[in-house]
């Protein structure tokens, strides 16, 4: 066959869905989350305002607020067999990868499997999101060889969550910055994972399948596993100096440095950034440790300096969450339990308006059959 | 933002990716594999030669074909407790769930899980080339409260497959047409699982990662799912005459037939439904019942007389797997266990030649924010 010219590796700027859910306007600066600014809502909402927001397509009202809240709450025990089975694991198991055999498992708990209706899958949503904290942290601890925390429902949703990871509940401004990364990660119009859920959902699959191949893909290192990648390199570093020399030789050998640059704002700061940046600087100095946001900060100047790149969420968002006392295993699954959000309502979007995706290849193999004399 | 006029809803006639691997060619009416037609490699080749040729891009000599074969042997046995994991899952897990739920926990289980280097990378693919079919047919099994059948090692690839789902030998021609309906399936250029494969592994996620959204993929009604709907249909109907009235009825009221059409090969008969069409008149000839040939013969002229539409693989292949004793829930994991070798080559191309997936959207919904004071 002819090559096609309009080849576009990794699908890059090819637009491969309609969506009322989000966007990057890179002209504006604005992530729009249903037609509101991303970084407005994370100064004057909560997480639990977008969850509404992304699967109603408004605000909810106190009461419908509390409604939720309440839902997500009866939603918040996972089953025994489900935490049997992730201590049956072996202990060198991945935590995305419990996670995804987790989430997996679920599915055989519902009891309305088959029905794709825009009803049951909002509902499906909600049970998603109640129990995927319970799994991210239960499954982290078991695999620890750590007891099982069961929520603690007279807590928020952010904060709960926080306290089945660490066994503690966490100070005002420790739950409000918790809460505030959840909601930055909660939507961010089209990544890989999201694209995955999309086209697995593209073929009548279920929310459980959908998440369960965005959890395979968040995994990977140039996607979610970025957060980890760039507490590891903090740490290596240790100390400011350290860390701008570490930044420079791993330039020199061209190596790529993870929480740096993003291909939909390429030249730009990732705006969500900023915020957490912010959130770093509160947390040090509440805790009379500044270390991690120096070194954050000099790092930013290397490369933008050095390579003209600028710092996306994952470069701040991973020095908050160790700051926050999260062990950094559990970072890409927390990123996950933020996002399920996200991922449900775009399942949800595509089953309401579906097309199978199914796109075709450019072969640049032989052809051995005799009967095809040339390449046509 | 202004609507992108190009977009294409499924990515329909969209270039995802390069590949040597495979190539529908629609004028030549070939499926190319690595240069050679699939059709003529279902006629002179078995299924283990097809396996070499897309992992080596090359036919295996007889001692090379010997020694994967003992590769794969090696390879048969599950952990015992990914038996255990299946055992804990809900009675009405569906069996693609089970199987999904299976392969994400044996990524736990391999000590080189970040290694994506071409050498582990093959490695891993004939390690789950090796278990797959034992998750499938046990997962079966155990959903089922039957017992579980280990793997027989004197038997070759496909009777063991055949013998570990239904506890039986399977006879000569019975083995030779599962060994060939597993090749007939074994890889079709991008499909949506192969896609989501890839779209998962440009992330440096793993191979179970890739797989395990795979298997979700595949379960959808409008993916693997179709042969079970398929058989389902013929059950329903009984007997020639019920099934050209119950076709017609669809018809009339404008449901999706299964079995019927393909995006690519559109208004031509899929090729690999010719070969299924006669191993399954041989089936019915050897078992003295020619029922599901004749309905489905028949059902084929209804098809192409009201709607110009031909049968795809799923059509035959469900009457064959019918015929050979399977049980029909798991004919969508058969399907799978085939494709694992088509999935793992485009893996392993994919990390070779690797670009994140990452495309964009229309975005179609609102915007409130006052300083963006028009769409742009």
């Amino acid at each position: 066959m002819t090559r096609q010219v309009n080849y576009s590796p990794g699908l890059d700027g090819v637009i491969a869905a309609e969506t009322k859910l989000s966007f990057l306007d890179t002209i504006h600066s604005e992530i729009v989350i249903q037609g509101y600014d991303l970084i407005r809502l994370s100064e004057n909402n909560d997480y639990l305002d977008i969850v509404f927001l992304l699967l109603h397509e408004r605000f909810p009202s106190s009461e419908e607020k509390r409604i939720q809240e309440q839902t997500l709450k009866d939603e918040y025990d996972v089953p025994e067999d489900i935490l049997k089975i992730l201590k049956l694991l072996p202990e060198k198991t991945h935590p995305m990868d419990g996670l995804r055999t987790g989430i997996s498992a679920l599915a055989g708990y519902d009891a309305q499997i088959n029905d794709r209706s825009l009803t049951v899958n909002k509902k499906r949503a909600y049970t998603l999101l109640g129990k995927v904290p319970n799994i991210v942290a239960n499954s982290y601890r078991v695999l620890n060889k750590q007891d099982v925390v069961p929520p603690k429902k007279d807590l928020s949703y952010s904060a709960n969550f926080y306290y089945m990871i660490t066994g503690k509940v966490p100070s005002a401004i420790e739950e409000k910055i918790f809460d505030q990364s959840l909601l930055l990660y909660s939507e961010h119009e089209m990544p890989n994972s999201t694209f995955t859920a999309r086209v697995i959902a593209s073929t009548q699959s279920d929310l459980y399948g959908a998440l369960t191949g965005a959890v395979a893909s968040l995994k990977g290192s140039l996607h979610g596993g970025a957060n980890e990648a760039v507490m590891y390199m903090l740490l290596e570093a240790g100390s400011v100096e350290k860390f701008k020399q570490l930044l420079k030789q791993k330039l020199a050998s061209k190596e790529k440095i993870m929480g740096f640059g993003h291909r939909v704002y390429m030249k730009k700061m990732d705006p969500r950034a900023l915020i957490m940046k912010k959130a770093l600087k509160q947390l040090c100095d509440s805790k009379g440790d500044d270390l991690l946001y120096k070194m954050c900060e000099a790092g930013e100047v290397v490369m933008e300096r050095e390579k003209g790149l600028y710092p996306n969420l994952d470069y701040y968002a991973a020095p908050v969450y160790y700051m926050l006392g999260l062990p950094i295993e559990i970072y890409t699954p927390i990123f996950f339990s933020a996002r399920t959000v996200g991922l449900c309502a775009h399942v949800v979007e595509q089953h309401a308006n579906n097309r199978l995706f199914r796109p075709r290849v450019n072969y640049i193999g032989e052809r051995h059959n005799p009967n095809v004399l040339s390449k046509p």
